[in-house]
C-alpha cells in the first residue's frame, strides 16, 4: 500500500490526495479551488498566501521570496505562498485560505467595474481636424458644404449632417478659427467645432441604470480610459424594492411615469456632476452618454409606458438600439450630445444584459459558455457565437440580503465569510473587520453550504434537531443555526440563520439553476459542454465559488472556470462608446440569441422542484458535492 | 402692285401686312401678339375678344358663335372675337386687344399660385394601413419590432425610424386600435398611428417666403391638390423694404437676428391657422411644411446669421436641403411634422429660384429654356436639362413701383394698362377701375414703351423736349409726362412719369437683360436657342409681354415662347410635397446649375451700359423694335 499526501482544504472541506513535490498552489488547481496568483506561480506577486494549520513539517522549508512577501506576525501566524510550499512527505497537510487570497476584487459594496474584453478604440464620437479653403467669390460654397467636402475627403463618410444648433455656430466658429479647426463628429453628424488647439479632450458617459444602484463611468474617448466613476442608490427605491411594484406605480398614470423618470434623470445628473468635478473635465466635453439597464429601467429612463411589460406577454415598447438628443431628455452633457440606449432582448432580458454578453465578448466564443447575471432577476446566456440562448430568472432579493431575518446589504457589518468546522464551531468575516450587524448574501451562502457539509442541515435545507450543538436553537421563527453570539454582535443579539432563510436562499438558487439548467439544456448541450462560466454583477463577486456548488447555485464544474467579472453592464456600456462594432455586437447578440420564456417551459416545473434540494434532487449531477458527502459519512 | 390688307394692333402701335382670308387670330400668332384663347381658334372659348377700331367694314360678319360669346353692348362698340373676324378685303384694320384678353391671370395683388410640372403623386409623407399580429407569449417582440417587421413586408422600406414621442404613445395607439391602424410615415420614420377608420386626412403646407409677401398652401397630399391659399404681409418690412436693411438689422447681434425669425414664425403661424380654420382640416393633420424663399428667408427662417451672406463673397450658412422637426422651430404643425427648405445654390440664387426651376421642370427640358424670377433680386437659369447657367441680378424695387414718383404698388387704383396714341393722347386702366392714384409696374413699363415708340422719348429715355405737348411738363423733378391729369385722378393732382422714374427703370431693365444677356453666353447659346422664356413671380404676372419686349426687359423672341408662370417657387414647395422625385430634382439642379457671379464676369460692364439704352445699344438685338422704330419714321 502507497501511502499518499493527504491535503485538507478548508473553508471548504475538501480532501486531496496530493503527490511527493507538489506545491500546494498545484494542488490547489488539481482541486480547482481559485486562488490568488498574479505571478502564474513564481513567487513573484505573493497574492497566493494560505495558512498552514496543520502538518506544517510535511511541507518544503520558507523561501527567499516567502521571506520578502510575509510579514514576521505572517510566518508566525503558519502563513505560506502557496507556489513555494512544496509536500516534501506522506504526511496530512491542513491549510486555509484566508479571504484575502480568494476572489480578486476591486470594490466591495458595488461592483462598479467589470470585465472588459479587448477592443479596438473605435468610438463613434471622433474628433477630426479639418483645414477648409476659404470662401472666395469664385468658391461660393456654403459653409456646411465647403466643410462638407473636406470631411468627405479625409474620412470614410459619404454625407455629413449638422443640427440646426450647430448651423446657428458654425459661420462664427470656422472663421474665428480661420477655417481649421476640429471638427467633432457623432457617426456622421457633425456635432462640434472647436478650436485646433482644444485639449478639453472627448468624453462618453456609460450608465448603469440597476434596480438598486446606479453607477456612471466617465470615459475618455480619445485615450480609451475610464476616467471617473461615480454610483449611487437608485432614487426609485421610495417607489418599490422590486421593479413590479414601481411598474404598478407606473402604469397608474403619466404623472407616476414621469415622476420615476424624472428620478433617473436627476440622479444620473447629479452622478455626472460628481465625475465631471471631480475630474476636471467639462460637461461640454461630454458627446454621448450610452445607457443600459433591465427592460424596466430602459423604458423609466426614455419615459416609455411600462404598462405592458408588466403583465403577459411581457412585451416592451422598443427592444432595438436607440439614439436620442440627450438635451432632449434632459441630460446635462454637450448640448449636441447623443444618447442611445442598447438594444433588449425581451421584457426580462434587458440592455444590461447584453452589455454582460458584449463585454464577455460572447460573439467571439467557439466554445460554450455561461453567462449568468445575478441580481434580484438573473439574466442568462448559454451558448457561443454560433448559437446562444438566453433567458431570465425571478431570483428574488433574498441572495442580496433581503427577505432574510438577520440579513442585510454587504456594507460594514455584515458577516460576508462563514466558514464551520466539523464540531460545528464557527469563524466569521466582517465586511470592514466590525462588530457584525448582520449577515449578506455571500455568508448566507457560505453558512449554507458549511451547515450542510457538517451534515447540520439536511438536503432539504432542515436543520438535524437531534445533533448535539448549543447553536442550535429554536424560537420565534422556528429553527435556528446560530452564527454569531449576543456578546460578539453589535446590536448584542445572536446573529441566527433560521430555516425560513434557507428556505429563501434554495428558492434563489434553485430558480437560477434552473435557469442555467433549461438555457443549456435549450441550447441543446450538457453542463460539461461549458468552457467558461461568467458571473456578473456586484453579487456575483462576492461570492465563494465553491460554496456556490455545494449549495447547487453553480453548476458542479472546476471552478478555475468560473470567472467573477463585476459590474459587465456598465463594462458593455462603455465598451459601446469605446467602439462602434460593440453596437454592432449588441445589436447582433439581440439577433441571434433565442429567448426562453422559462416560466413556459415545459421541463420548468420539474426542473426547479429538483432544484430546490442540496444541491439538487438529482445528486449525479454535483458528483464533486457527492464525493464531499462520501468523505463525511 | 399688288395690294394687301393691313392690320394696326393696339396699344402696341405695331403694323402687320395680312392675308385675305386670314383670321385675325392668324394674323395676331403673326406678329406675336398673345392673346387669350382657350379653344385653339374655334369659337368655343369667347376669350379672344378684340375691338375693332378702324375697317369694320373689311371683316366677315358676326358668326354666331360671337352672338353667343359677347353682348349687344360689346358689338355695339366694336368687339369681335379675333379667330372668328376673317378679313374679306384688302383694307386697313384697327383693332384694339383689351386687357381682358391679353394674359392669363389669376389674382391680381399677389400671385399666389402658378404654374406647377405634372408630376406622379408621391409624397414623402405616406399613411399606410397596418395589421400588426399581436403580441404572445411565444410572440414578445417589442411593440416598435412588430409594427416594424409588417411595415417592412407591406412598403420598400428596409428600416423603420420614431421620435421618443412617438414611441411614448405607441403603445396605447397600437392597442386601442386592436393592432390595426393607419401608419403615417415621414419617409422612414414613423410619425403618426391613427384609427384606421380616420377621415382627417394628410396635409402638408408649402411656404413661400418671399422678401415683400409671405404665400401658404394648405396641399391635401393624399389627393394632390391645393386645397387652401392664404397670403400676408412680410412683417420683417418693417425692419427694411429690402433685404440688405434686414440683414445688416439681423447681423448687428443675435437678438436682432431672433426678431427677424421669430417674425416669420409667427406670421407663417397664422397663416397655417388661416387656412385649417378656413378649409375645416385640424393642424394635427400637417405633417410636413416645404419653404422656400431667397437664401436671406431661408436664413431668417432657420435663424441662421446672415453676416456671411450679406457682404462679399456672399457665402450662404447652408446650400443643401435640409430637414428638422416643424416643433424645433415652434411651427404650430401635428408635433411630429417636419419642415423642410429647399436647397440655396448661392448667396443670391435661393430655394426659392431653385423652386421654379422644378415647377418648370428644366431638368426634363431638352431644348434650351430661359427662366426669369423677377423681384428686387431677379433670378435667371438658362439652359435645359444637360446643361444649365443661373445668375441673379439686383434689378431693384422700381419694377415694382417703388423709387417711382408717382409709383405705388399694383393694388386698387393703381394705373397698369397705358397706351399712347400717334398724338401723345394716352389711354390708361386702373386696378378696380378706381380713380387713378398712381402707377405701379407693369404701368410704367407700358408708358415708356408706348412714349418711345410714339417718339416721345428717346432711346436713352429722355423727353424729346419741343414736342408740340401739353402733357410734357417741366417740374419738381425734372421733365415729365403727364399720363392722368389732375382732375381724372382721386388726390386731385397730376400723375407724371418723370425722366428720373425712366432712369429708375432702365437700371432695372437693364439689370435683368444684362443677366439674361450673360447667362445665354455662359450657357454658349444664343438668344435665338431660347424654346420658351418662362416669366416667374407675381410681378412678372402682370407685364405686357410686347411693351416688355419694347424697353429691351425681355429678349426679341415671338411673344408666344413667353410664358407667365406666375409664382412658381410655390409651386415648387407644392411639387417637394407631393412628390419625392421633386426634391431630387431640386438637388440635381443644384448640383447642375453652374452659378455666375454677375458683377466679377468680364462681359458685365459692357453689357449692363449697353442695355441702359431703349430697347438697347445694339438695336440689331431687338430686331422687332426696330421694325416698329423704322415704320413710324
Amino acid at each position: 500500500m502507497i501511502i499518499m499526501p493527504v491535503v485538507f482544504i478548508e473553508p471548504y472541506g475538501i480532501r486531496v490526495v496530493a503527490k511527493k513535490g507538489q506545491t500546494l498552489l498545484e494542488v490547489l488547481r488539481t482541486a480547482s479551488i481559485p486562488i490568488q496568483s498574479l505571478c502564474g506561480g513564481y513567487g513573484a506577486c505573493g497574492k497566493d498566501k494560505i495558512i498552514v494549520v496543520r502538518g506544517k513539517e510535511a511541507l518544503s522549508p520558507l523561501t527567499s521570496s516567502e521571506k520578502k512577501y510575509l510579514s514576521p506576525e505572517e510566518i508566525a501566524k503558519g502563513y505560506r505562498l502557496s507556489c513555494q510550499a512544496r509536500i516534501i512527505d506522506e504526511n496530512v497537510v491542513g491549510i486555509f485560505i484566508p479571504e484575502e487570497s480568494r476572489v480578486k476584487k476591486t470594490e466591495r459594496k458595488v461592483a462598479s467595474e467589470g470585465y472588459m474584453k479587448e477592443y479596438e478604440l473605435d468610438p463613434l464620437v471622433k474628433k477630426i481636424t479639418v483645414i477648409v479653403p476659404q470662401p472666395a467669390l469664385d468658391d461660393q460654397r456654403g459653409d456646411f458644404e465647403r466643410i462638407r467636402d473636406t470631411v468627405v475627403k479625409i474620412t470614410g463618410l459619404k454625407e455629413i449632417r449638422a443640427s440646426l444648433e450647430i448651423l446657428q455656430e458654425l459661420p462664427f466658429k470656422a472663421r474665428n478659427n480661420g477655417w481649421k479647426f476640429s471638427a467633432i463628429f457623432w457617426g456622421d453628424e457633425l456635432i462640434e467645432i472647436k478650436n485646433a488647439e482644444d485639449t478639453g479632450g472627448i468624453f462618453g458617459v456609460g450608465v448603469d441604470i440597476g434596480t438598486s444602484k446606479i453607477v456612471v463611468h466617465l470615459v475618455d474617448l480619445e485615450k480609451g480610459e475610464i476616467k471617473k466613476v461615480a454610483f449611487a442608490e437608485n432614487p426609485q427605491l421610495g417607489f418599490g424594492e422590486d421593479i413590479m411594484t414601481r411598474m404598478t406605480f407606473a402604469n397608474a398614470n403619466k404623472e407616476n411615469l414621469l415622476k420615476l423618470h424624472n428620478l433617473l434623470i436627476e440622479v444620473i445628473n447629479d452622478l455626472i456632476g460628481q465625475v465631471t468635478r471631480e475630474s476636471g473635465v467639462s460637461p461640454e466635453n461630454i458627446y454621448e452618454v450610452v445607457v443600459v439597464g433591465n427592460t424596466a429601467m430602459h423604458h423609466f429612463f426614455l419615459g416609455l409606458p411600462t404598462n405592458f411589460l408588466a403583465s403577459s406577454p411581457y412585451v416592451p415598447v422598443i427592444a432595438d438600439i436607440v439614439s436620442f438628443n440627450a438635451k432632449d431628455l434632459g441630460l446635462k452633457t454637450n448640448s449636441r450630445a447623443k444618447v442611445t440606449v442598447l438594444p433588449n432582448i425581451a421584457g426580462y432580458v434587458g440592455a444590461d444584459a447584453v452589455a454582460d454578453a458584449v463585454a464577455v465578448n460572447i460573439l467571439e466564443k467557439k466554445d460554450n459558455i455561461l453567462l449568468v447575471d445575478i441580481g434580484t432577476n438573473t439574466e442568462i446566456f448559454a451558448g457561443n457565437a454560433e448559437a446562444m440562448v438566453t433567458c431570465s430568472t425571478p431570483s428574488g432579493p433574498a441572495l442580496e440580503g433581503a427577505h432574510i431575518i438577520d440579513g442585510m446589504k454587504a456594507v460594514e457589518g455584515a458577516i460576508e465569510r462563514v466558514s464551520i468546522d466539523e464540531n460545528g464551531n464557527v469563524e466569521y468575516e466582517t465586511i470592514g473587520n466590525a462588530k457584525p450587524k448582520g449577515i449578506c448574501g455571500s455568508g448566507i451562502i457560505d453558512a449554507i453550504a458549511q451547515l450542510f457539509i457538517r451534515g447540520i442541515i439536511d438536503a432539504r435545507g432542515k436543520i438535524v434537531k437531534n445533533l448535539p450543538l448549543n447553536r442550535i436553537v429554536k424560537g420565534t421563527y422556528g429553527w435556528g443555526y446560530v452564527l454569531a453570539w449576543g456578546n460578539e454582535t453589535s446590536s448584542g443579539k445572536d446573529i441566527i440563520i433560521w430555516e425560513r432563510d434557507i428556505s429563501e436562499i434554495l428558492l434563489a438558487k434553485a430558480a437560477i439553476y434552473t435557469g442555467i439548467s433549461i438555457a443549456i439544456r435549450r441550447r441543446g448541450i450538457g453542463i460539461h459542454d461549458l468552457k467558461e462560466i461568467y458571473i456578473a454583477g456586484s453579487f456575483g463577486y462576492h461570492i465563494d465559488p465553491v460554496n456556490a456548488i455545494i449549495i447547487g447555485l453553480f453548476p458542479d464544474l472546476p471552478v478555475d472556470k468560473i470567472h467573477f467579472v463585476g459590474n459587465t453592464a456598465i463594462a458593455g456600456a462603455d465598451l459601446a462608446l469605446l467602439s462602434k462594432k460593440a453596437r454592432e455586437e449588441a445589436k447582433n447578440i439581440v439577433q441571434r440569441a433565442k429567448y426562453i420564456e422559462l416560466t413556459i417551459d415545459p421541463l420548468f416545473q420539474k426542473e426547479f422542484v429538483s432544484a430546490l434540494s442540496l444541491p439538487h434532487r438529482e445528486l449525479e449531477r454535483f458528483p464533486s458535492v457527492a464525493k464531499i458527502l462520501q468523505q463525511k459519512r
